[in-house]
């Protein structure tokens, strides 16, 4: 069976056909270094600050305060380092439900600076931290703090509520980081209004290419690049500017605006027929929040059975690409940290199925089919 | 006047056909995420083992000793922090012609890490380090070193004569770095047999695309990543790979190596050309070794004038893209920190030509009359 069902949209997005045009054109055209003061150097300088324009205005940020990056993984680590090393950060407050690349930094940074507070704080069982424990945690000591929180989780789709956060670490004096790397282009983020001190995306999540990523920093908040070299972005991010991946990045931005509106009703239909479907599969329930959570992931929990165990297997031979809830190493499976996190029985198994706004409802027939005769 | 004349090689390079082909197909089929273990992220992983392998054979290293990034200045980065917090490296030896993205990073390792001995070795008027300032250097105590220097220097040409200084470093149990930006792909670099331990390198400067690079990390040397995160590059670079970056790159290094010989020939003939027909012009110099240069370098001493001061500015009016040896800053001139370690004299004006095999000999002529016409 050749058929390819693609049903893994939160883990990456085939580029638009507009976003591979724009990039092939400047990789044809505009090969100049922007560093360079020529002809050829000031054509790739415009393009990047032109992109770096859409982006400001979809955040409702000033230019100065985007920066490019090789992906949302570069930013967090970048961002982390200079709130302790630049800014005086003497608190981290995070959730054990973030991606990894929170998490793992949290930890090697809990190694290298023992002296700063770090706190995971747990979730209820939809993965959203409890407000109240933030603001009891925020009041336990003056430290100088940064509250990093995802924006929507990419394993279950939860979302936490930006504006009371923000209101929160806006009445606590504390920095408020957003990791929006699922979130970024497909909701409306004003960061002002949300009291953002810094967030972070990547390009790939949004139909444009992976290696190209950004972070929004707050103008409040003057940090330090990381890497040092050739002073790239207005001396933020030193090294030969990914000039075609900005100029992807930009065009899925202004598409993604364009379409905001249709793009949400379009996958959120998709969406709630997937879960009426899917729920003709006996003992089939959904994680995460159902009142709060982005209109392109359902994760989705089959019950224990011979055949679940090789669910993620047999649906790749059936064509469909979708993701295991759970981090596979070594040939073991676990229950990843999120579902873990939310006390999702370990005996169950759990697959991501993420969508898009150009999934279709055959699609998902296809899907429930194969689940159905193969799968569960 | 419209017509352009690019002979900023060493800046960035335009992008073979083949590469953006290449990248372009790479941007339409194969946009699954190399860590999803379905159809689409195993095609991607398979694109970017295959791309580690053309570049693992051109550096006769194994396929687990490369590593991609997003460009020199990470890889430099990464290193550079590895060294000293994952080997208990106590001394950097260096030079004071080194790219920024060094001798700014080992300035900011000082400040942090004052505990560590930063040397920065002058050079010869060539731009050369004196190998036995490298051997009294090392001799003087006994810290576990590592010696980091460029292949070929970005503004002068001059090369370095790495398997002297790759056996000095043996023979002294150093480890050693080398920055191939300006060199890799263009000339046969065995790691071993030049018992080089690190290189860094952009693809971006070989006709390949911005925002992708690599480093070389010999296995006996074993650091811990920059980035944590989804554990990506096998556990040494977290972050959703760049594919067609990784793609365009090896695609760029294959024909580099296929067509090195040519190449070489080809541009040195175009550089000696240029030099041949520069000398018309009454007291121009050359910057950097004559006898150990890249043959597609050519930095340019021009006397002091009232028209060479804005030599850049008329350069680029005249259609044609050098590059200043020179940084600008705010509208002040200075002479480079490289032209400033070779002694050069800050009332002359340099001006860096760097060529192709693509560089015709017309081209070098047309430079020469707006030269004659209007520059100097």
């Amino acid at each position: 069976m050749d058929r390819k069902v693609y049903l893994d949209y939160a883990a990456t997005t085939p580029l638009l056909p507009e976003v591979i045009n724009q990039m092939c054109e400047v990789l044809k055209e505009d090969f100049g270094n922007p560093s360079s003061i020529h002809h050829y150097g000031r054509k790739s300088k415009m393009i990047i600050e032109q992109s770096r324009k859409v982006i400001a205005n979809y955040l409702q940020a000033s230019i100065g305060e985007v920066f490019f990056t090789s992906g949302a993984t570069e930013s967090c680590h970048t961002i982390f380092y200079s709130c302790i090393q630049d800014l005086g950060i003497q608190r981290i407050i995070s959730s054990v439900a973030e991606h990894h690349c929170v998490t793992h930094t949290l930890g090697e940074l809990k190694n290298k600076f023992p002296e700063i507070e770090i706190t995971l704080l747990p979730t209820d069982s939809y993965g959203r931290i409890e407000n109240q424990r933030l603001i009891d945690q925020l009041n336990s000591n003056s430290k100088k703090s940064l509250v990093c929180l995802m924006h929507g989780n990419n394993e279950l789709g939860t979302m936490h509520d930006l504006e009371t956060i923000g209101a929160i670490c806006k009445n606590h004096g504390a920095l408020f980081m957003v990791d929006c790397a699922q979130t970024f282009g497909k909701y409306p983020i004003n960061v002002n209004q949300l009291n953002i001190s810094f967030l972070t995306a990547s390009a790939h999540k949004l139909y444009g290419p992976k290696g190209t990523g950004l972070m929004y920093i707050n103008n409040d908040n003057i940090i330090k690049p990381l890497f040092l070299g050739g002073s790239q972005e207005r001396n933020m991010r030193s090294g030969t500017e990914n000039v075609h991946g900005i100029a992807g990045f930009a065009k899925a931005t202004e598409i993604a605006i364009n379409e905001m509106e249709l793009r949400t009703k379009t996958t959120l239909k998709i969406k709630n027929y997937a879960k009426e479907r899917l729920l003709e599969i006996s003992n089939v329930l959904f994680n995460g929040c159902p009142d709060h959570s982005m209109y392109h992931v359902l994760s989705t929990s089959f019950p224990a059975s011979e055949k679940s165990d090789l669910i993620m297997f047999n649906l790749d031979i059936a064509g469909i690409c979708a993701s295991s809830g759970s981090a596979c190493s070594s040939g073991v499976e676990h229950d990843s940290h999120v579902l873990k996190a939310i006390g999702h029985d370990p005996k169950r198994k759990t697959i991501r199925f993420s969508f898009s706004h150009f999934t279709t409802t055959e699609e998902i027939d296809f899907l429930v089919s194969a689940l159905k005769s193969n799968c569960v």
